[in-house]
């Protein structure tokens, strides 16, 4: 039976590392491919839609991917720390594997506004967690001169192994299926996981292991939607903090994915995406973060214009576990019902029609 | 490569299923069998010792195993229904398990006490969550009239298919190891895991898949130690609230897998649980609920005393992911840094020694 392994170890050949470079890993990535069940059978679906459940990584999301390769060429460059601005998902991920390299780890927040129950992982595995007082950008920018000119390494996504490892995402989905699926839909926030994954499936099929591929379909919040409107964002909004972002890094490489595959960008509403959440909970059993379910939302969108092709294969990416907001998780006004312990009494609670 | 399927794909030959049984599954199991770094640094050990890391299983915890057989079967038996007692990782399971093969999906829980936070899976997966005016016992024993006399299927541990699902946790080891591991720690709460396991372990070697059997080590917390201190324990008391039980289901079983082992079940004190909970998070980058501490809390027990042989291999499971319990992740006194937006302020906080 086959081996749990990092993503480093199963895809050695395919990444920047050399017999040298000490991998540091959590067996991440081998995340499932979860088909759909509901999602058909509600709008009488002609194809196959696939979950891409990247909330299994790890830390919860699919920052594991980049960040086994980031910190694991960051202790091979010889640095002593790692560094990134990141209010959530990021400072997860670098946190636990500079925990687990030994590397000490910074993360950079701007003041204010920050739940902290999106910070208790960047605290549990136990990075500095310094707040400015200035906004996300500025943040971004004192990691950028800090380690400019100090022996730290900057981990958010202009960091290029990031992507690097991210593509594997896209190996593991052409291995899964034997091929690779006509449609790929995914949130898009800082675009990195698009550009990795369109990376992924040329690589692969220039190995021979995909014939074809997919159109890839990106997914922005309405809010914050700067590729979508072809402009920087300055307040970007959305329920879907995980894309909540007005300039996205990998904005190039989002663009060539969707002109290169004759996909698109769009975007979905808070209310969409909300919608997506909660039926692919309350019908499918996959509780996924907000922003995960930007995919969803859009699936639906292109299934109400009958884009998709009858017969094809469908890949949503989900990127990150329904377990990361609690928050969003219990702001909907679910009902508490509170009865006498007596078998009647809970039977009639039950409402039993069977 | 591999597919990630579920467990009962997987396992099929060793479980309690027919041609006949729909499969109701979220691709569970296949969960990373991590190494540790940090523990054999730290302790100077001379011998291996693995977290199975059961927190990323779909619902993130180990029930999955067991929820997945459980709703298959339900589904094949021609149920409509399924209900539970359960403040923590059954409902959420149940509800998840529930939600994808179309059954409704009850959960009972005892009245007041209940952080909303530790239902918010099983409302988010559409379970009807109903309190009662009474405390667990009275709960669990609701469910076992109710169940007894209409078409709703008992979900809880008593569930004899739970059992069988979980106890593929113990084939996947040993596929991975290629043999079974000398030690096996696990926490002890209902005793349902501890039996599965040895179960598991017993089973696969009849099947040839291991030579040996290792020693099942259990822990309970101190506070909620019914098999150590062999009495039921009116009311148990540890933060590791997923092992809070008085009076396990399996108590018989777990006993048991002691003896038959030559293993042992001691108690581990929630000061030293949560030393592990950090210990595990800050050094290796793996982020578990406090429950599945114990297992690495009744380590350091062992290891004090020499109880491991040398050239040992252990492994350690860990039942849930942290981010199950954001209350108790929020709860030490972590420092918030706050300095103005400026590189040599941020300097100073890093206070950089490299």
């Amino acid at each position: 039976m086959p081996k749990k392994i990092g993503i480093i170890e199963r895809y050695a050949e395919f990444l920047p590392i050399t017999d040298k470079t000490p991998i540091v890993s959590l067996n991440e990535g081998n995340t499932p491919l979860i088909i759909s069940e509901a999602l058909p059978k509600e709008f009488n679906l002609d194809f196959k839609v696939y979950y891409k459940f990247e909330g299994l990584n790890p830390t919860g999301s699919f920052k594991d991917r980049g960040m086994t390769m980031a910190v694991s060429k960051a202790l091979e460059e010889g640095y002593k720390a790692i560094m990134c601005a990141s209010t959530g998902n990021t400072s997860a991920a670098a946190a636990a594997y500079a925990s687990r390299s030994g590397l000490k780890c910074f993360v950079l927040i701007p003041e204010g506004n920050i739940a902290k129950g999106k910070l208790l992982q960047a605290y549990r595995y136990g990075a500095k967690v310094i707040q400015i007082k200035g906004n996300f950008d500025d943040a971004l920018n004192l990691v950028k001169e800090i380690t400019d000119s100090h022996p730290v390494k900057l981990v958010n996504s202009i960091n290029p192994y990031r992507i690097q490892g991210q593509k594997t995402a896209a190996f593991e989905i052409v291995d899964e299926l034997g091929k690779a699926p006509d449609y790929h839909l995914i949130p898009v926030g800082n675009a990195g996981n698009i550009t990795a994954y369109w990376m992924g499936y040329k690589e692969y099929k220039e190995h021979g292991k995909n014939k074809t591929l997919p159109k890839m379909c990106g997914f922005q919040a309405a809010g914050s939607a700067p590729i979508v409107e072809n402009r920087i964002i300055e307040n970007p909004e959305t329920i879907a903090t995980a894309i909540r972002i007005g300039n996205p890094a990998s904005w190039d490489g989002a663009v060539n994915a969707r002109d290169e595959s004759g996909g698109l960008i769009e975007a979905v509403t808070d209310e969409e995406i909300k919608w997506a959440y909660r039926f692919i909970a309350e019908r499918d059993g996959v509780f996924a973060e907000p922003a995960s379910c930007a995919s969803v939302a859009g699936l639906i969108k292109l299934v109400k214009r009958d884009y998709i092709k009858p017969g094809s294969t469908v890949v949503c990416t989900l990127t990150g576990s329904g377990l990361k907001d609690p928050d969003i998780a219990l702001s909907f006004d679910d009902e508490v019902i509170t009865v006498d312990s007596n078998k009647d009494k809970v039977l009639d609670a039950m409402n039993l029609k069977l």
